[in-house]
């Protein structure tokens, strides 16, 4: 601290000795570190104090406070429909491997009547990003200006944007976290998912909280710590927030890359698709709809009468897709095969995570290009029985020099046996 | 780790999570560090992770080994006077209030038959750097070439530069551990200090270990702890290397700034001077002549006889400092009196290093300008008798709106009561 005010090396000590860092201190050190006067390395070495030192959950409140602040908080609550106020509703999840559920499941929300301004963001590393996914519509964006978002909530009931400008602060310390090894920390996690959810300016939000294998945490205990933060959090900025912990050991549904997941995200607004992510997206609905007070709906009849779908078609073509025009696929396929029957045993989200990411799907680095039609099929699922030679996986990607590193990363990560695997259910458990 | 060596992430990871670095992750993030791949945000995370996280004693040696092997290690052992090698050896202080004792040890030294080829360092903060003291002297000069730094070996025995491009890792990383907060680590001070001493092309080395009030580290285990790391570190490269543990409870001698340190030593080197700094000034030249294998001569003999002045003329002359002009005296000055008479009590080290840094002598950042003639003057020394009114402290300056800080600082570091206060030995241990 100088004579007038704070300076970055005693904010930064603070932490390093195990302190608690005051409200002005974290304002000061945010306002600060977003107008350029803290510079880079002192916010790094501030962000691995406190990833080894943790944080109070009032500092992780004002930390969460300040980023917000240091951009513009969105609000939507005077746009009304028929008279009523739209009820503004978001889910959130901590990312994972064929995690597509955003993608059937606002339209659900939205055919059953609340709409839903979604702040998404892109993939890095193992676990891929919603806009990535949407971005292989042809047409399809997501850089919408305020007013294009507010129109879009008022006229189909839901707008997938980039964060852009809401939590700048966020913006760059999620950058730093990626190159400094600063990432799997609750606090920062808790603080980077809520600033930004609580700027977008839903009034209610669900969050999906993963874990397992192919996770941001392996740990259920973590995860539930993790979620239990984000609640609160969310409830201190009196935002209705819950979430449910979910299994994240193995992929979610049978694709994993982008068009693939759209493609099955397709067959589920159809009435299809695979039961796990019929089951995820109708559950989280559920939750989304009671935390927004709209009830005496069916979300699962939505995908059944084709509601829903409409809803994805009004969406997409707000935001200038033409799902008239084919889903890329990669030029080039490889396949792996069974090399005796049985039964399929567990398949691992990480292994498959880093192959997909391997076949060009995702990023080594931010800004990066990825691949739309890169990705794997899953053919067989866990207890499937298994024919000799059969194939398992089939993997796609336009560079097939690419086949070699995906394929190591898939090898080991799953099994054929004689018996069904034990799966714990996907739904874990409910955090209010 | 990528598939052909090393990333940062990797590293600063390994770090984090309390592990242990290989030779190869050591090398690789120095040598990267230097040439800009590894970025300062990524060193600082793992500066901070070192810091919270500690280092082994082979990582210590490896990461000082890998700074020595970032830039050039001069090497003057080919250099002979009257047919013989000459003996170079060299000390280093860790810092501290008041430390003039380079000025009138190396002529000490010099006068005894050794050589002293020294890197020495500008002050940051509260401690005064032996280059900002010798630059009150006119037309001194730091800037050597090795060229330079060969031939005043040869010609006077003893030359005093700049760092310069010695251990370039350790500057750049020096820099950073500033703004960051992670100065005071046990391994990134051994292997700061030794990087530079190793590179130098001293032979035998004594360290002056600080510890109390004014130190970098307050600690007595701390500060042995410091000088056994660093004594092996020495030692493992060829270098003999012992250290002394002294007192910094209190301000070494009776003058703390720049040109009065350079008056004080003067005073010393002509016969007289307070008896600490002639104590310690005697105590390291019998280290270093030891170290150095120089027998059969007293090095207090030659403050006596003026040897050791000869010496100290031939130094600065060399480098172009002109000991006929006066040295500089802050323009302003204002004193501290006593309210009362008695015994003068404990002075706090610290407390006159913040002041004098106050009143323009050090530095807030690095490469900032010094005031040559800003400082303080100690009138009673813990234990003298002071009458009411008497004068204690002069405070110089050349800016006298300084001087309200620079008291506010000095207030309560000092006491006058009625008994003489308790006071460790100069010289606490000796560690080889």
């Amino acid at each position: 601290m100088t004579g007038f005010g704070f300076d970055a090396p005693t904010v930064i000590r603070t932490k390093r000795d195990g302190g608690v860092l005051s409200d002005a201190a974290i304002d000061w050190v945010i306002e600060n570190y977003t107008s350029g006067v803290v510079h880079d390395e002192q916010m790094s070495a501030l962000l691995m104090a406190i990833f080894l030192r943790g944080m109070t959950p009032g500092e992780i409140s004002r930390w969460t406070a300040a980023m917000i602040d240091s951009g513009e908080r969105f609000d939507f609550g005077d746009l009304r429909r028929d008279g009523k106020p739209l009820r503004l509703v978001d889910k959130h999840s901590t990312g994972g491997v064929g995690d597509k559920i955003t993608i059937p499941l606002v339209p659900v929300v939205m055919a059953c009547g609340a709409a839903v301004p979604q702040a998404a963001g892109r993939g890095l590393g193992h676990t891929g990003g919603t806009l990535d996914k949407l971005e292989a519509i042809s047409g399809f964006t997501a850089e919408l200006s305020k007013a294009q978002i507010r129109q879009q909530l008022q006229d189909v009931g839901a707008a997938i944007f980039a964060a852009g400008d809401l939590a700048p602060a966020d913006r760059k310390i999620y950058a730093l976290r990626d190159v400094t090894a600063t990432t799997e920390s609750l606090p920062l996690i808790a603080s980077s998912v809520m600033s930004k959810k609580l700027a977008e300016g839903a009034r209610a939000l669900v969050l999906d909280t993963k874990v397992g294998r192919g996770a941001f945490l392996t740990s259920e205990g973590e995860a539930r710590e993790l979620a239990a933060t984000m609640v609160a959090l969310g409830t201190a900025h009196g935002v209705d927030t819950r979430a449910l912990l979910t299994d994240m050991d193995r992929p979610l549904g049978l694709t994993v890359g982008n068009a693939v997941e759209v493609a099955e995200s397709l067959d589920v607004l159809a009435g299809g698709g695979p039961d796990d992510v019929v089951e995820l997206t109708v559950a989280l609905a559920r939750e989304m709809l009671a935390a927004a007070g709209v009830d005496g709906v069916d979300p699962a009849q939505t995908l059944r009468d084709g509601t829903a779908m409409d809803c994805f078609r009004d969406l997409v073509e707000a935001q200038g897709g033409d799902l008239s025009q084919p889903l890329p696929v990669g030029a080039h396929a490889e396949t792996v095969t069974a090399s005796r029957g049985g039964t399929m045993g567990d398949i691992d989200a990480m292994a498959v995570g880093l192959a997909v990411w391997r076949l060009g799907a995702g990023r080594s680095t931010p800004g990066g290009r990825v691949q739309f039609g890169a990705g794997v099929r899953i053919h067989r699922k866990p207890g499937d029985p298994v024919a000799p030679g059969e194939t398992l996986f089939t993997l796609y990607t336009d560079t097939p020099e690419r086949f070699a590193g995906a394929l190591a990363e898939l090898d080991g990560g799953w099994t054929v046996g004689d018996e069904a695997p034990e799966v714990r259910p996907l739904i874990i458990d409910r955090i209010t």
